[in-house]
């Protein structure tokens, strides 16, 4: 590695941050630091729920041992006043409060501190007072503690505390005492106090959102495939009709590939071919055509107002539609030729396309997001196509490969469309390192795709899962599990049978709040292209009708897990999951528990989809405060079936020809 | 816990940090995150040594999938120019440099990271080059990529460009692919280079300070004990007489508690007592009198130019003298007239000191660093009590009880004298809780005292050693693993024998690269007052001659154990350590190893001082990338033994009526 020294600075301010005399007499007295929920000491937000309680906690301290006070300030956008409260002192100079959001909006809160100085006088008197020592001094200095709070009292404070000195004048040494040490002076003081050495932590944004953001099943279908006849397009009409039976299964999101127009040149043919046939349909990822780009719908899909009704329709069962947000074009995108300059051209006139040599991707080309042209007004075009269709009543958007765009141009364009519409969901379909995938969370996106589904041992999983229960994951990402996607189809469920797709399923649904499915999976579709881990005859370039009722599909099993989680809390996040002992490497065993533990969990997986499985295993009396001898009431979730278990140590086995896992809900007897 | 909604206003400037569009466009695309070596994003400086190197890492990441270039910038304090080299891509968003800092100063460093288009164009030309596509319009765009860097570039760049230009004009297809690969191109361009999206991290202060802030072995005494009479009291010449002995035993610092006048008032008498008689001669951490304050030296040891004869003959011995700075006063400390401002006085005039009800500490008061005339005079007045005994050739100061004065004190005090005075050492005896001892070391203290002592048990170790070795801590806080001190006699001493100190030596010696002993040590002096981890006739308030010779004294093993240190690089800093496996729970078994592993010393230690202990360990040939069966060199380095291991698993017998602990240098065979 060269070194050079050269005059040339870095473009930035750089500064020694030693503290003058001056500067180190404004300096903080009392450290605030390691709050939490945060993220890069406030650069980012981290997430919240409306409705649900948030725990703050700071490490707070000083010099010497004096007693010091700390209160926390919160205030959702827009409101004009600030919530207080005071924090408790919970140990080891850790400092808490809880607070519960009630709005979904960008929040603040900031923490402050100060010296409580009669806190550590009424301390120091108490101590005395036990001990027995002569106290005439201390209570003078008492009197004058009053006395320079009704300096800085007003109002009903004041008059408090002249009225508490007026009684400190009549009384005798024991009750001037009593009075000095009574709740009633604290209150006065604690409200009068001038808080010397009074400081703020940075202001820390939280952003607060709906509950969907956490806790929501999603199901993915296309909907040109909602046909009986591959010769004939599905229509949003196909999808009304299936509605219910998406319901039935438990599933509150309907989430669909593009629904734009399609491109014809450079179209894409069956399985990825270079060339379409006539009727090929074409992939809905490349968008645009003569009909229109991103704010239009292909024709034979239906009409705008068709689109409307199914969106209605769809609130009618609880489902949510969610639509893609993919931002490349197809080259005949009516913007190729509108802004020219919104795209990157090479020497010889073309336009540039994705390439891995000597591969070409032809069909798909990218927007330039810092061309001169572009800057600002792709910016805002991208941004008023989500509202445009934010506007026809869709508030969940999955958005395409979002860690090849500008990180910039996401947290402009999240924060911008939630300071008008605070309830809408973004999910990012970035699957690449972790830094940017965390990244992305940080920047707005609600929920995630994980690794989820190309982790498939008791380890990994285990891992994994205690990985998106730690810090800053917990604070930034909420993984979305998805079970298969129609660009992934896991190796897993090549070979494994029907046990393979339960497996899968129970552990999506009881792992996280949030986990999805593309159609098929009901089905155990499983057909690979060889040797990849893609679909055979993928939906992406063709219709599919399917029969959905064919035999050997898991459709019960699925409603059962949704109908579940609906009912236990604890089920309804991907936190609070804690992992416990099986004593065999093919049976992974997790708890979900609600804070409070009213609402506790248990979940056995026999990982093996082609062999019985059995473990002792750990009870996990001990989270209940029981000792390992004690009882506990088990309820299997999936049947409906009562028992009670006497011991920690106790033995499953798991038999993928029936049911790979087993979902006990524990309550302590009384 | 209350909450109450008030118009109040956090005094703190509290605003959303959603960006708009402006804003947006001018964020960096680039992320640079998670830099080492950084605390707290850079508000506190991190720890380094002059002539070591510091490997700067960062995560470094944008969107997309174009190649970033990435610079690291360093330079002093005072420096003009930056230093500035190319940080390399090791893998996972990770990008790194390494750089050695060669003075004693307060540095900076700044990561600069950009997209580098002709590294991004070079990579898909060789790509294709190699898949064998045609390649006229990348040799067209390539030639445009100089043009544009030409406009750029400036003198000897420029004239490179325009030269490449021109060979590019003659040069066949192959000859022109090969010159746009070329070395010669990239290095050209990357000079010229625009550095478009060009982004800076935060400015991250490094503290550089000289080697003996880091590796130092301390020997602590009370210069009035020196003496064979203990009606007689100690001088600095007899102090002189003893460095030939203290210097043998291998140690390169001595420090002496507060060797400042002694207030005469509530003076205390032998252990601890209230009431001392005539000949007492008080604490000296009881500092003032008629004769002066901390600027002063109490007349019994000596005069000023004693002193300054002290200090040279100590600096011919290569031992540092290390004063103590305590900042309390005794009731005839000269301020308490001149000063009172800077004390706090209670409502019938009388001073306030501190108490624990029913015990009173009336023979030191503290001053109070925020009453009104002492901001700023106090804090002038303790820096130049600094700055005085820095005149007099004092560059080590071990400061009493750090956590009890403000921390905007501790900054300034610090920064202000190695601005003067940069090869300054301040050693924080704070004995607190974890977050005000990492705080300390992030203001500027070179070394920490540390819960060590309270350290006994494998686990406890073991723990301790990996977490100093953890950020934070091992960019903050150099621990000072001190066996005993005037004020902690170690339970685990009180009975353990010779064995004990061996093993507690050891420990301590072998553990980190600062460690230190009091006097009275190393001639196993366990006698303690009973139930207490107090030293039996405390040195602190009389006069104690000692045998030095006295048999079953450690002399000869101290002696080697700092010779070792000397000898070998690895065990001059507490980092590096890695506890292995020793199948014993009273066998520590620990390496240091420098990180080119070309020093690798291996430490077993039995805990227990009563029993000998076998066990068969792991030899850590994984960690020279040998395999299980592989043969390694090994050197007692007690004794000087040599001997070659065949195989991973060894054994060992440590017998504590011999030697508690083994201390092996690996080398691998060639």
């Amino acid at each position: 590695m060269s070194s050079s020294h050269e005059a040339r600075q870095p473009g930035v301010h750089c500064e020694n941050h030693r503290p003058n005399l001056d500067e180190a007499l404004r300096l903080p007295r009392i450290a605030i630091e390691h709050t939490e929920p945060t993220l890069d000491n406030g650069r980012f937000a981290v997430k919240a729920i409306a409705g649900q309680p948030v725990t703050v906690t700071s490490s707070i301290f000083t010099d010497g041992h004096d007693q010091l006070g700390a209160a926390l300030y919160w205030r959702a956008d827009g409101e004009a006043g600030w919530h207080r409260q005071r924090m408790r002192f919970v140990g080891n100079d850790r400092w808490q409060a809880e607070f519960t959001p009630l709005r979904v909006a960008r929040h603040l809160f900031v923490i402050e501190a100060w010296w409580d100085v009669y806190a550590t006088y009424r301390h120091e008197l108490q101590k005395k007072h036990a001990a027995g020592v002569p106290l005439s001094l201390e209570l003078q200095e008492g009197r004058l503690h009053l006395q320079r709070a009704v300096e800085h009292g007003q109002g009903e404070v004041r008059a408090t505390l002249e009225e508490l000195l007026r009684r400190l004048e009549r009384a005798s040494h024991t009750e001037a005492v009593e009075l000095l040490l009574s709740g009633e002076a604290s209150a006065a003081m604690s409200a009068a106090d001038a808080h010397p050495h009074r400081t703020y932590s940075n202001a820390f944004p939280l952003d607060v959102e709906r509950e969907r953001a956490l806790f929501a099943s999603w199901y993915e279908l296309f909907p040109r495939s909602q046909t009986d006849d591959p010769q004939r397009h599905g229509t949003f009409r196909d999808v009304i009709a299936r509605l219910p039976a998406i319901h039935d299964m438990g599933f509150d999101v309907l989430y669909f590939p593009p629904i734009h127009p399609i491109g014809r040149r450079f179209r894409k043919g069956r399985n990825n071919s270079l060339e379409a046939g006539p009727d090929d349909p074409g992939s809905p990822y490349a968008i645009g055509g003569e009909e229109g780009g991103h704010e239009a719908i292909h024709p034979q899909l239906g009409s705008r107002e068709e689109f409307r009704e199914l969106v209605a329709a769809a609130g009618e069962y609880d489902l949510e539609i969610a639509l893609d947000f993919a931002i490349q074009c197809s080259q005949d995108h009516p913007w190729l030729k509108r802004h020219p300059g919104w795209f990157s051209w090479r020497p010889d006139g073309s336009i540039r396309y994705a390439e891995n040599p000597p591969k070409k991707y032809q069909d798909i080309v990218n927007v330039d997001f810092y061309a001169a042209d572009a800057v600002p007004d792709l910016w805002v075009a991208l941004r008023d196509v989500v509202l445009g269709w934010v506007a026809e009543g869709v508030k969940i958007f999955r958005v395409d490969n979002p860690h090849t765009k500008p990180l910039p141009f996401w947290e402009w364009l999240i924060g911008d469309v939630r300071s008008k519409h605070p309830e809408v969901i973004f999910l990012s379909e970035a699957f690449t390192r972790p830094p940017m995938m965390l990244r992305l969370g940080k920047l707005g996106f609600s929920q995630s795709y994980t690794y989820f589904t190309w982790r498939n041992s008791k380890e990994e999983l285990g891992a994994y899962f205690a990985e998106l229960n730690e810090a800053p994951a917990k604070y930034c990402m909420r993984p979305n599990f998805f079970v298969n996607t129609p660009d992934i189809n896991p190796v897993f469920l090549h070979n494994s049978g029907r046990a393979g797709f339960l497996i899968r399923a129970a552990l999506a649904a009881m792992g996280s709040g949030l986990w999805g499915m593309y159609s098929g999976f009901e089905l155990c579709e499983a057909a690979a292209l060889p040797g990849k881990e893609e679909y055979l005859d993928s939906e992406k370039y063709e219709i599919r009708p399917r029969d959905y009722l064919a035999p050997g599909n898991i459709v019960a099993e699925i409603a059962q897990l949704n109908r579940i989680r609906r009912y236990n809390p604890a089920l309804q996040t991907h936190l609070g999951l804690q992992l416990y002992n099986a004593w065999n490497d093919n049976i992974l065993l997790f708890g979900k528990r609600t804070a409070d533990l009213s609402n506790f969990v248990l979940v056995a997986v026999n990982l093996d989809p082609f062999h019985a499985q059995e473990a002792h295993f750990e009870l996990p009396l001990w989270e209940f405060g029981l000792p390992d001898h004690a009882a506990m009431h088990g309820e299997d979730l999936m049947n409906g079936h009562r028992w009670t278990w006497h011991g920690k140590i106790q033995w499953t086995r798991l038999d993928p020809d029936y049911l790979p896992f087993g979902i006990w809900k524990l309550t302590p007897p009384h």
